[in-house]
């Protein structure tokens, strides 16, 4: 009589599956492989304190319960969040179909042309619309992209001075981040009213906000060649859709633009995700942060789009790194650009005329009625004086429904945007208690500023105007891409587990999608309790004591506790404490995110087994003992193996005054079965978009909340707005980052419980291990824990079968899209490898195919070591296949087409094709075009 | 300042293609093209009386405005209709998924074998569930599927008696539904409580409720004993999820089972759309009406699914039919199936011990207040007797938001279902006043009727148990498929337009789809109110006086209208009027509609142009003047053309006392220009599944709504359960059909507005007539009307070229898939053609490419023609080609692969390879096998 439980259809493998999963890995029990497994003193024994486990149903009725505790009121708050319609077509075929939101990061180009092309086009409407030749393929929100910019221009100027000049008509939670990033650099953020301050003497870079804050629309010519003048760099935070009428920020002299994309069909969400943008001027382009995408081409010299530069920062520079971006929001990125496309130009530019037309005649409304409208150029924002009154004109438009922009006791902030009615200009002329008028009203954008270049010419933006062509073309490029809809992506650290449908279910409800991270406390109660459980649940499930959501990444999360810890040694007079220790085997981004948190970077070595080099960590400790800050580790370690000396480096650590920071990528392995705030860490980010089945969106959006022991939470992130002076840093943006997508682990834990997390955990490292057993005998696992076995991924060593045969850990992967399947990682964390997680969600029919397929790989790499194949034309050298090329009418091949096209056990009517052959990076990189090509150039 | 027009998502060509589309058809403007196409006779200049256009915002508004006035409340009223969860992995990927709503009836099996498969295990599902041998690709609703049922029997019993006997505790939609198709075929429809009175000395057919509509299980096979030694066929209309538990139908003897499947995770929607089943022992599968899908094999060999036997009695008997079900509830059969597929046995099974259980603990927690409850064994559903209290208990359940079935005074019917829970048992019980009972109580089920035999052991059953296998298993099926999002479906007659994301957005909210169609009035006001608008907007627009949306297909509307002619000359002692006169250029459905409202079939003949001829109209009038019933014509014609006789023939018929009947299908070329109500027609039906947006779904839901002029208003379908006998004849099982999904044509309206409308009306002219214009040279356009203008749809004819090269049409319809399209219509309505429609919808772009591989098939043609391709092969004999056959190690053809592959135009990235190469569908009728075939079949 017990309901259907939902752990049942996450978990892949049944009862029968798991049995003979067992006996191959030789355990009678998953209790008693967790049990040999993982190190016991580490071994937590309890069951975690979560609400006992909800149906589908019952979890959906609760979300819709919190919901119903939100109030979606009309926002007229702005600041860089405004109402916006995302088209249907959009919503229903990017946001709601797994097609997009389960792919994965576009690292194997070959299988991800669609989302690929839909970045260039994001791109291409970032360029044409701010008028500077490169942008990237998107940044978290506005704030990080402007602190991004600051250390661009930081990196990229000449000056050597420390000022950072920002605009005080800059949105304020920009300030906030920018000035939380600054600290721990040492640069000297100096904000001033522009208007009646001068410049500095000296200064590096100048933040300008355009349209400003207040909604004023500034000719910034005069302090672009000020700032030029005094070698600065200068970032213009720039509205996208007032550049449809605005002269645009090259063609005023900016260096760099930064900004959202949020009002370009992505919904508010109470903050995010959304997608930031950041463009540079030519000359700038290899410094910018971020993942870029560019176009090259394939083995045939077919125009390609893949990852251009691998500018991360955090991979070229390391400890030198002073950005740790490393995600992107590439599905919302997705949404803005194929809104762009969607509308094309003269409909953004109707969609901008309309919200401008309606701030003109708010204006003209007020003032008719008596009210002091600041008397500037603006776009879609006016601010109005009314003398003490201000709170009782923002109660009354909220009593209407209509939330309003309290500036201060006299003044009171309106934006209109895409959404705005006549009924919303009634109500808010009522608050005001004025009239109003009726009719067209003349233009208030400043007549010098208007844009003459055109934009968006390229015929993408002029082609996929119905919703049928519109359709299809979304069709068209998700057909091009391999996502979990599709089979497994065996991806190392990366969990792509299964985002189930009732956890994205409520994402798109209009009580979580259309709030703004501003309106009154009152209208977003279910949203904030929400968060509220969400936050204690990930402290039951982690052992901490606290937790922000802040973070929208995992770097994010990195930084937040970097800066927690920091913050912790200061308020106790150590803030000399500036040595962060991290493994030679972390991940890059550890390394940037303690520079990015003022520390010094002091790498410990590992030991044959891929573990912590307790020797050298003593040595380490005892070398920068006084300035020891902290100790970042991964756990399970990033080569996939349960370490059994966690404790004992946590205790060393501690001993000397230093903090433990484990990074929480890999704690799939370790829910309900070990808590690092119990066995000795102080603090953690999670990934939700890895252990709490957010989906990756192609890369991004991430969540990365950080989470602490008792005695690091005064230090946690604070209001980027309310907050700013309090010492609590800002982290993103908005107060609760991603808010947006936080029903989705919500409901994940809230359907798991405590029994179905441990399940969960269970199946996952019994996976890995069956994996692990499987092909041991065909490539040798590198790593191993306890008893020989692995925790929730292993990593097979190709590097002695690629001296043997010259066969590459690349051909192995890209063949493996010929069999059908998405590449595990490559070559990380070591070099020449492919690591695999296979998730608690594969079923053991899809392991097994996964299995068969590396074994017939092996077969084949041994054919070409032993000659039979010839080394520079044989299947894994051409892979991947296209249909094109194994149809082709000439096959010059050393080898039959059936062996390239269908190698063993492919489903040969359901096969998926890859749209290009294999990709040349590095002509891109030598060629970079990173904006959409002409169509010419895919003529065949 | 203008809100976007949906209009112009809805209609493909913008004003340049239109502009240039004019030119090439030779007319400066739509309207000039227009009025020269439509004879002036019938045009109507005025506006139609819609409201104003809304936005796509502003209709989801007032849609959700509706929506608020519909309560849901918890439905325990049963009757053949209950509470289920959709599996959110069913309801996102396959209902609200373009690629398998937008699909077309897979009359091109190549590009269909998604849903074929599909639509195999839905059949599979219900014969392992029914123990019968064969089972058909669904049904309209049970109410129909029972009276194909009573029709089937009577065509293949032995019986000559006219006398059905009905079970009385059957469903009483069923009754009325059975009842109005008897009473036109002189069926004698007998209902007997058969607990109670015995069975008439001879009868053709006896149709049992199992389990009964009282919820009574009973012992049925001394009644199917009786009935076959009286030489009848039995029917035995079984609940699938009582199968799970009861032993079935085919195993008690019955000899057809039929029944719903709207339990299988398909929301009520007021009452439908839903799949009925229909299936029969050995030995009657060749006399199953509607559709069947079979296993047969293509060019390779290899297993391949097809429509089998083309079955539908219309086309098979014409005048003689006694069936005119044409199209299939696919969609929702699909989803069916696919709710079998994710719970597998097992699962299904527990569901149905669950539901059990409740309705156990309900009638011992009755009982044990002391209230009667029917003492014998039950399923789901449980007869309470409360003397005088049966209203009032019924209202204080409802006051607790449960409704409850009024059987009379004195009784009270309750059904459990899924989604029963503990609350909802108390809630009845506090409504009767009693405490309850706690804990587990005893089965009631039946122990004689336990089902010991198994089912559902086909693997597709018993392997995609997870979310995550769920997901892949259903996006590699609709990969398979060809739908609207890959391209153009011409499809002449079919009107394959946009299914706008707008108008498909409302049937899935919870205020539309969990209504029951008995709930209580007040519940359903927002419906009724919806319903109410459609119907006066469907009346404007066809300029009738009154419209009934019952009818839940085009082929039930034709019934309903000619049913209403029927009693409008009864009501007139004219009873004796019985003859139809139907062109012989007549859709099939139309002669079977005739036949089942007890019609005679004349065939009117028709002249060189394809019109109807007059002179052999006057002549058949003057035969038949005394017994003329009524004439059945399409307009535009089946051929594509606005004939210009239209108001004489409506005239003549008329005269002679017969009542016009014009067939709706084709509508799209009147709207806002023409109103049949207006030009001399008394009665049509309309395919709001052609002309007003709702998607195919792949062959169904249609929806068929039947408009009249005043004086047959009084004889339009009644409601099937309040109004028996009142001689409104019941069409469908429910009173307002496919009520869940009339939000989509009400959005389709409302959004158009008149201007829209017309404006969409006139492209679609122009769209076809520059088809026409292109083609013309190429291909004979074989029909034409008023200045050589086509009116929505043209007719290409192949029978010239076939004859010199032997290329039929076949052929060209298989090698248009090569090319990336679905075919045209085939062979309809003259053989050896074409028929090309292209909508609205499709931009120039996609026309052109459609004309350009039209073109391009041409020339492969003439290469046949000349030699230069001997005639057996050739791409056009050999297509379609799929991915396996071009990359085969083996090209024996006389043409290079890439020919085959890759004709010219063809996007090489993005192509579609259909799964299977052309299929031999005589093969499959020889060796009929209509249920999944093993998986060793498909071994390479």
């Amino acid at each position: 009589m017990t309901a259907e439980q939902f752990a049942d259809r996450h978990i892949g493998p049944g009862p029968d599956d798991e049995r003979r999963m067992l006996e191959t890995v030789g355990y009678s029990s998953i209790d008693e492989l967790m049990d040999a497994a993982i190190p016991e003193v580490i071994r937590w024994h309890g069951t975690l304190d979560l609400p006992a486990p909800a149906g589908e149903r019952e979890a959906l009725a609760e979300l819709r319960a919190l919901a119903a505790r939100n109030t979606v009121a009309v926002s007229m708050i702005g600041l860089g969040y405004h109402g916006t319609h995302t088209p249907g077509v959009i919503r229903r075929n990017v946001l709601e179909n797994p097609a997009w939101y389960t792919a994965y990061t576009p690292y194997q180009p070959e299988i991800s042309q669609g989302r690929l092309e839909a970045l260039l086009n994001f791109q291409t409407m970032v360029t044409d619309l701010t008028g500077l030749a490169t942008a990237n393929a998107s940044m978290l929100d506005e704030g990080t992209a402007a602190a991004e910019a600051m250390t661009l221009a930081r990196r990229a100027g000449k000056s050597r001075s420390t000022v950072y000049v920002v605009d005080a008509d800059t949105l304020p939670q920009t300030i906030s981040v920018i000035a939380s990033r600054a600290e721990p650099l040492g640069i000297d953020v100096r904000v001033l009213d522009l208007d009646t301050e001068e410049l500095p003497g000296e200064f590096f870079g100048l933040h300008l906000q355009y349209p400003g804050a207040s909604g004023a629309v500034r000719e910034h010519t005069g302090l672009v060649e000020a700032a030029h003048a005094a070698g600065a760099l200068v970032t213009v935070a720039a509205d996208l859709l007032a550049l449809t009428l605005l002269r645009p920020p090259g063609e005023i002299g900016a260096d760099i633009a930064a900004g959202t994309t949020q009002r370009f069909g992505v919904p508010m969400g109470f903050g995010g995700p959304h997608a930031g943008y950041l463009a540079v001027r030519a000359g700038l382009e290899r410094m910018l942060p971020g993942r870029l995408v560019g176009v090259s081409r394939d083995a045939d010299g077919n125009p390609a789009y893949r990852l251009a530069l691998q500018t991360r920062e955090q991979h070229i520079r390391r400890e030198k790194a002073t950005s740790n971006i490393c995600t992107a929001q590439v599905l919302l990125a997705v949404m803005a650009g194929m809104y762009a496309v969607y509308h094309g130009p003269d409909g953004l530019r109707e969609i901008a005329r309309r919200t401008h037309g309606m701030a003109a005649r708010l204006a003209a409304g007020l003032r008719a009625g008596g009210v002091s409208v600041t008397d500037v150029a603006f776009f879609d924002t006016v601010t109005a004086t009314v003398p003490g009154r201000a709170a009782d004109v923002v109660a009354a438009a909220a009593a209407r429904q209509v939330n309003l922009r309290l500036v201060d006791a006299d003044r009171v902030g309106i934006s209109c945007d895409e959404t705005t009615t006549e009924a919303h200009l009634a109500a808010v002329w009522a608050a005001f208690g004025v009239d109003g008028v009726d009719g067209e009203v003349d233009e208030a954008l400043p007549a010098g500023l208007a844009r003459s270049s055109d934009f968006l010419t390229h015929p993408v933006f002029r082609s996929h105007h119905s919703e049928t062509a519109m359709l299809r073309y979304l069709r068209r490029l998700a057909d091009f891409d391999y996502a979990l809809d599709r089979g497994m992506i065996p991806l190392g650290s990366c969990t792509m587990k299964l985002n189930a449908t009732t956890e994205m279910e409520a994402i798109t409800w209009p009580e979580f999608a259309h709030l703004h991270p501003f309106a009154p406390a009152e209208q977003t109660a279910g949203y904030r309790e929400l968060i509220g459980q969400l936050e204690g649940w990930l402290a039951e499930v982690t052992g901490y004591d606290a937790v922000s959501v802040q973070p929208n990444a995992g770097s994010q999360g990195e930084l937040a506790g970097l800066l927690a810890i920091r913050a912790y040694h200061r308020s106790r007079g150590e803030g000399h404490r500036d040595v962060c220790l991290i493994p030679s085997s972390a991940h890059g981004t550890n390394a940037a995110s303690a520079v990015m948190a003022g520390m010094r970077v002091v790498v410990v070595g590992c030991d044959a087994d891929g573990n912590v080099d307790l020797v050298d960590l003593d040595a380490k400790i005892d070398k920068h003992r006084d300035a020891l800050a902290a100790i970042m580790v991964t756990y399970p370690s990033t080569h996939g193996v349960y370490e059994t000396g966690i404790a004992q480096l946590c205790a060393k650590v501690h001993d000397a005054g230093g903090q433990v920071y484990v990074d929480g990528a890999n704690l799939n392995a370790l829910v309900g079965f070990a808590k690092p705030g119990k066995f000795g860490a102080d603090v953690s980010h999670l990934n939700l978009h890895k252990t709490f089945c957010i989906p990756h969106g192609g890369g991004g959006p991430g969540v990365g909340p950080v989470a602490v022991r008792a005695h690091l939470a005064p230090f946690l992130p604070g209001d980027p707005v309310g907050a700013r002076g309090d010492g609590a840093p800002a982290i993103s943006a908005a107060r609760y980052g991603s808010a947006g997508i936080l029903p989705i682990p919500w409901a994940y834990l809230r359907m798991m419980g405590a029994s179905g997390l441990a399940r969960a955990t269970g199946v996952a490292v019994l996976a890995a291990n069956y994996v692990a057993a499987r092909l041991r005998q065909h490539f040798p696992v590198l790593y191993a824990g306890n008893k020989g076995l692995v925790a929730h991924e292993c990593i097979l060593d190709l590097r002695p079968l690629t001296k043997a045969t010259g066969v590459s850990v690349d051909d192995v992967a890209k063949r493996l899209i010929d069999y059908g399947f998405h590449a595990p990682t490559m070559s990380f964390p070591v070099a020449g490898t492919l690591m695999v997680e296979p998730t608690e969600s594969e079923d053991l029919a899809e392991l097994d195919r996964f299995c068969d397929a590396m074994i017939a790989i092996r077969a084949e790499i041994d054919k070409v070591g032993s000659g039979e194949w010839p080394a520079g034309d044989n299947p894994l050298s051409n892979a991947p296949h296209t249909a094109a090329m194994v149809s082709g009418d000439q096959w010059p091949h050393a080898y039959p087409r059936s062996v390239g096209a269908y190698p063993a056990g492919v489903d040969r009517a359901g096969k998926y094709w890859p749209p290009v052959r294999r990709i040349d990076g590095a002509y891109g990189d030598r060629n970079l075009v990173c904006s959409c090509p002409a169509p010419e150039a895919f003529e065949n």
